[in-house]
């Protein structure tokens, strides 16, 4: 497009690109960059710059940190028994929101898919083992998302793990607040064949 | 929130005040960038340093550039007795991709707004009316948004204008491919009012 000049046109096709933004958002969000350059452009550039430099993943856990080994691994206050294995970083932070998990982490980077090609080794499957023999571990808790996929991979993680340690994974049910009209069927069939006596 | 490093916390904040992303999405997009740091993130991050160092508006008409007169204004090739008034670089932008547009524009900056304490010196209504007055302007096209402050700024710059040159504005009607049905009464309303005779 040759109506803005070109450093702006190569500006907005990279914000394009990320997730949730497509040419139009981008090029919104571009144009308020540019009305606000001092106050946030210049600021918001440093601190990218400043993370791109900084960020790596945890060579324990793979958890994003500014260290090799992240807070998370590193703190004395954290459970060595327990270790929660999620798919994304993103998961971690949810459960860390949560508040209610003190053990360590496993960030698996992704899920078993036979369609792209994904195996045990292009995850931290591997280093998932490898902690559990390594560290005094009891319980694994799979918190993998609720698709096919992660399913497929818990019961793969399951299968490798379950002679040497406890393994469990999230309860599946009715969501806190949730209006069961609203819920699709597979969760209320899991719902009622998960309920329990009050 | 202690879940991510402050360094990444500080910059997902920063991305969550761009329009169209939330904390949520800011989130997903930061992810996302240092999955691909070397590859997208430090490249953006340059990319908008520089646009950040390079972008200003034009000293005639409030078109973004890199220069301090736009290319639109330096242009040749373009008309110098229409202008086009728009009331954001977006504006110009959309203008300039249908292509049919080929005087020179002006950008306000905004409206007129009693609600925000806008008036026409916050806006760039008295270099437009200083651009008629000194260049061989015959016709100014007000192509404001057809909201409420929209209409009311065309009509004040109407009013200032009209003695000394022709005032048109976009006709409004029935969008291309645009199905009534969906269309809402004010459109129809104002799509009636301007038939036309076939």
């Amino acid at each position: 497009m040759p109506d803005a000049p070109k450093e702006i046109e190569t500006l907005i096709e990279m914000m394009a690109r990320l997730p949730g933004l497509g040419p139009r958002s981008a090029r919104r969000a571009v144009l308020h960059l540019i009305k606000k350059r001092g106050l946030l452009m210049q600021p918001l550039a440093q601190a990218m710059q400043a993370v791109a430099e900084t960020a790596r993943e945890c060579l324990n856990c793979g958890n994003i940190s500014t260290a090799d080994i992240c807070p998370i691994c590193e703190s004395e206050k954290r459970r060595n028994s327990e270790i929660c294995v999620v798919e994304d970083v993103a998961d971690l932070w949810a459960m860390e929101r949560s508040g209610v998990f003190k053990g360590r982490y496993h960030v698996l980077g992704g899920t078993l898919s036979a369609l792209d090609a994904v195996g045990p080794e292009d995850l931290r499957i591997p280093k998932l083992i490898d902690r559990v023999e390594a560290e005094t571990v009891t319980e694994v808790i799979l918190a993998l998302n609720a698709t096919i996929d992660g399913q497929t991979t818990a019961h793969y993680i399951a299968d490798q793990l379950e002679a040497r340690v406890r393994v469990t994974s999230l309860a599946q049910g009715v969501p806190v607040g949730g209006e069961l009209d609203y819920l699709d069927d597979g969760t209320i069939t899991a719902a009622l064949k998960a309920r329990k006596s009050l």
